[in-house]
């Protein structure tokens, strides 16, 4: 295709500028509506020989009043607005780590399961999106066992949404919701887990497995004991030579409110003293250490890092690519 | 599907809970290796009706040495390691913002298009992933002609990669590359421009339309002169109703470096203290009215807000969602 040489641009340039707005070149008006969607919620890195993967579940809307229970909304809105968040609800982003160590296809935590909110339950499409198959997962390690974290290890007919994973869960946390004589000694609003731990662990029987605080859970991630949100939280360590990983869980929720003012206790928070005194001790760690996290409620790739700001941690969003 | 009663469940636990390591149920290693590509880098937002799309063309990596011309390279080195980027080299992320206003699918700027770098001229392919086709794009504004931002106005053989797109530029800025006396004006990184423009502008002839500062480019889309970075370096105002947001092409390189000492001149700045003049100013603006932003150079999905942090400002990326 014959091109005008450089010169010759250069030299006619009223030619080659027009000035009517109108042009016989427009394309006519595109056929249908432009697409809307969002591009899939999955984000992928290494970690030394491993692949993580995030992938969003999708979020909850809430009510920003009775989130905090010892702030005022009103600063709580602060706090959110200086991150350019919504002031007026408080979205909680849904999260699962994924980690395939060579070995084996390990979650961290199994999503909503489409059984918890509209806004939430993608993790199926999503995992799809970045080739990841349920059927593929070997061993789902349980957190802690808010609902938000395990109704999506069966469908809502009670079947296990990874027929082929063990469950490995910390010891003080299975026993806490598996003894229904501590129901009156746990939250009203945490109550309702008693029950859901026995319906959704049920198809996994013979396939889970306690550990103990600080154990290696699987080859290359220890369990690092964080109680307080729930009585046996748990946040892990996955390391594979020199590189290394902290999942945090919920040892915050949203890290815009609760790592800024890491002594915010949550309406979600099990032991609220015991919640931010922990939050306090890993936050230290990790911005000290500036060990890489994931985080099930934070904002979607849901990884980066944590640097002391101010009266709390601020979290740096990881690069994409 | 029968399902054990929660009585029955929590009665026991024994049984529920396996110790042995290993488990029959486990799955075969998984056949092949894992999938280790990223997520498609295409993200979708609503401003007002305008449907906004920001799509990644890969990233340029570069030593630090070299990048900042009034700051030694230990110190940017700290400065990339307050927000947990690299210190051995530098990551300059590629973007192209794409609005439909439903009367136009608009691009601001060109992308690399895969003449640059090896690790450049993914725009294509995440636009296809985003469902944008070339050949709607009814209007490329140029916000300046560096060749990482207009090498994607045609392929290597010089055909238009757009095919019905009239382009819209500064005049101020095509004029300066269209006229050769300037080049011993320019410096001397920049002087590959004049026939890059020639080059790269050829088959768009006749459909090139000039605008004045300050105009109107396109309905809900007004020029914002921000010279400096180059002769006519023009940054958007783009608003539909009360929705607004500014593109602010290379007002600063990564934020979180350039916005974050915006006296920082870099070596792709035409004119030093008049682009870190504009970068003040620009950003003062933004960060005082809480203007969102996209920036060609920004991570990805390079949206968001800019706040004043410190002795410069601070990029809030925006929610995924």
């Amino acid at each position: 295709m014959p091109q005008p040489g450089r010169r010759q641009l250069l030299a006619a340039p009223a030619l080659l500028l027009a000035t009517a707005p109108a042009l016989a070149q427009s394309p006519a008006p595109s056929p249908g509506t432009p697409p809307t969607a969002q591009a899939p919620g999955w984000f992928r890195f290494q970690l030394g020989s491993f692949t993580v993967t995030t992938i969003s579940d999708g979020h909850a809307r809430r009510n920003i009043e009775g989130l905090v229970l010892n702030a005022p909304a009103e600063t709580v809105r602060e706090v959110l607005a200086e991150s350019f968040l919504p002031t007026d609800h408080y979205i909680g982003p849904y999260n699962v780590t994924f980690v395939d160590t060579g070995r084996q296809l390990i979650a961290f935590d199994a999503g909503t399961g489409g059984q918890l909110t509209p806004s939430a339950g993608r993790l199926p499409a999503h995992m799809a999106a970045a080739g990841l198959d349920p059927a593929r997962v070997g061993l789902v390690i349980v957190t802690h066992c808010h609902q938000d974290h395990i109704h999506g290890l069966t469908n809502a007919a009670g079947a296990a949404n990874f027929p082929n994973a063990e469950i490995a869960i910390a010891e003080q946390e299975f026993a806490w919701w598996s003894d229904a004589t501590n129901e009156t000694r746990s939250p009203q609003g945490q109550r309702v887990n008693f029950a859901n731990v026995a319906r959704r662990f049920a198809p996994y029987q013979g396939r889970i497995r306690r550990f103990a605080p600080g154990a290696e859970v699987a080859p290359g991630i220890t369990s690092v004991p964080a109680f307080g949100h729930s009585p046996g939280h748990t946040v892990f360590r996955v390391s594979d030579g020199n590189a290394q990983m902290l999942v945090l869980a919920d040892l915050t929720h949203r890290p815009e409110l609760f790592a800024r003012r890491p002594d915010y206790i949550s309406l979600f928070d099990f032991d609220g003293a015991a919640a931010a005194a922990t939050r306090r001790r890993i936050l230290d760690m990790a911005a000290t250490d500036r060990i890489r996290v994931t985080g099930y409620h934070f904002p979607f790739p849901a990884t980066g890092h944590l640097a002391r700001d101010g009266e709390g941690y601020r979290f740096h969003r990881a690069e994409w690519g």
